[in-house]
């Protein structure tokens, strides 16, 4: 396949580019009044991530009205526990809602076996192909799933949580079974960003929404391991890494053989260049909130952000995803500087 | 005033000491049996923060029955915001709730100026003044207050949030209507500490529970710049520093003229050793949630959070406050193991 523009996947690969790609995490959907009007005329969120015609064209809006440097497939990580057997709903205002959680072994046995991922996520493929024919190498297409721990932490908590201390709660009392749902996760994760890639995903990325909720050592024992085994099972392709708030794991993340690192607002750029070297891309790591502030300073902070880079491996994006409420000319300000940014 | 047992401040001051000192955050309440009985014949947790005999009872109940080395006064961070003229209300499940808030220069002037703390917090003092005579000298007593950016984000958020991004939206957007409240509560905040000194604190902590949720710069500007004018009132007194989640802020934080710095167990021990080296005594940081484990993994966490120190200056903590289902057997693991160890 030859890209118009395959600068994101050039700077993951650690390749020459002539300026920095940019894209928003959660660009796909939430901000754009195109993606609200369609939004409006669905019953709910899940209509539109399984119906793959839909989901196609709220992930090629942002390619269209912000000329972001990739798309990534509009989706959910919580389709992965619903392959597993644990159905989800996403409540208006309150978010993901399980009916049943996973909190003993009996619950864990309760869950399908040897599942058909085809089949079972087939939604999420046709997607992919849809939107890899409409972009016709625009930009690259991003796959995604959630981390093993951060969909534990949903299947075991049922729900959102500012602690997810039933998740953590789990590893200590239960810490054989969590080893077998997180290998199961895992599993599943594997099949389902093979079949990502087969379907015209052109990259991969990991979002550990709650890496910075576990201490170092049990983040790298009940989360980066069995990223470490995802991360392997893809040897050549661009691939990113975010664990959200882990900034005392950043010496274990570094060690991942991955290509990219997602780097949150809390997150050192100079100090993870100075670990990882050039032997990897780093990711970010605007604040999700600089998109309230005046275009000027906007701008302002973009540059600096440019400025502060000493090589070429770098992905700009925010460190979190974008905001539902920030006005899409903001987010144009930003793209602009950084577009207008000679190397 | 001679201590019958002053472990908690020799280890704040760098003094001697013969074993390790060991309270827990939110001791004083939440877990007890003796605190739910008491709780239950009252309208409400503001009742029991404004009733000075009741918050001294439920104060002392850990020294009673948990044998901790330190009490600390039962009361809420929130009692200055009201103070400065912003009411609270504190919602069955659901947590803090104001009815205004603070998010412009016109807000900003509807706050009481010159407010005669002595007066309006007269409960506080009241509840040190009696938990300090009936302690009598048994462990030392300590006094606390929210810190400057976690007091805003409440007055600007009016609840608790995941994100706080409008309290975030609004360092963007009106920093100087920012600084000037960060620069009125720090005002209260000193008044209102020494006010807790003469009343009988014995020492002091400031909690800033939202740290996390801003980068190193921003923290450093809107968070520690005013933590730094606080703790240069007290120059003689031991004083502990708690910024929750800000791990890349701690090489700033190791620069405060503090006596202590309060780690959570998402903080490496070590290395915060290595910054400060023997100039500061740290606090923490075992995980809440290892108090959901057996008492076995209880004793050989808390064995492996001591053999890791490497000097005197250590006050054992959690990283956070005891969560409310937690069993207070299992806190008493804790402290065994504790006052076990042989330095």
């Amino acid at each position: 396949m030859k890209f118009k523009n395959d600068l994101f996947l050039r700077a993951a690969r650690g390749e020459a580019i002539e300026r920095y790609p940019v894209w928003l995490m959660r660009q796909a959907g939430r901000i754009l009044p195109e993606y609200r009007a369609l939004r409006a005329t669905l019953s709910g969120f899940k209509e539109l991530v399984e119906t793959p015609a839909l989901a196609a064209e709220v992930s090629i809006q942002p390619v269209d009205h912000l000329d972001v440097d990739a798309a990534i497939i509009f989706s959910d990580i919580l389709v992965v526990p619903e392959a597993m057997g644990l159905p989800y709903q996403m409540l208006e205002q309150k978010g993901p809602w399980f009916e049943n959680t996973i909190r003993s072994k009996e619950q864990l046995e309760l869950l399908d076996k040897n599942i058909d991922v085809a089949d079972r996520l087939s939604y999420v493929f046709e997607a992919l192909k849809i939107t890899k024919r409409e972009l016709n190498g625009r930009v690259p297409l991003i796959g995604f799933a959630g981390a093993p721990w951060t969909i534990l932490c949903y299947m075991v908590e049922g729900k959102g949580s500012k602690t997810f201390s039933e998740s953590r709660k789990f590893l200590y009392t239960q810490p054989v079974v969590a080893h077998e749902l997180l290998k199961r996760i895992t599993e599943v994760t594997i099949t389902y960003l093979k079949m990502q890639l087969e379907a015209g995903a052109d990259a991969l990325q990991l979002f550990d929404s709650w890496a910075g909720i576990l201490g170092r050592e049990q983040y790298q024992i009940f989360g980066l391991n069995y990223i470490k085994m995802i991360v392997e099972a893809f040897p050549n392709v661009p691939f990113t890494v975010f664990s959200k708030g882990a900034v005392a794991s950043l010496p274990d993340i570094s060690a991942i053989n991955c290509t990219t690192i997602g780097l949150d607002w809390n997150m050192d750029m100079g100090s993870v260049r100075d670990m990882v070297g050039e032997s990897k891309t780093l990711q970010g790591n605007l604040d999700p909130c600089l998109l309230y502030a005046s275009d000027e300073i906007i701008e302002k902070e973009t540059l600096n952000l440019l400025k502060s880079f000493k090589s070429q491996r770098h992905i700009v994006n925010l460190g979190h995803g974008v905001y539902p409420d920030i006005d899409p000319e903001k987010v144009k300000v930003l793209i602009k500087t950084v577009k207008n940014y000679e190397i």
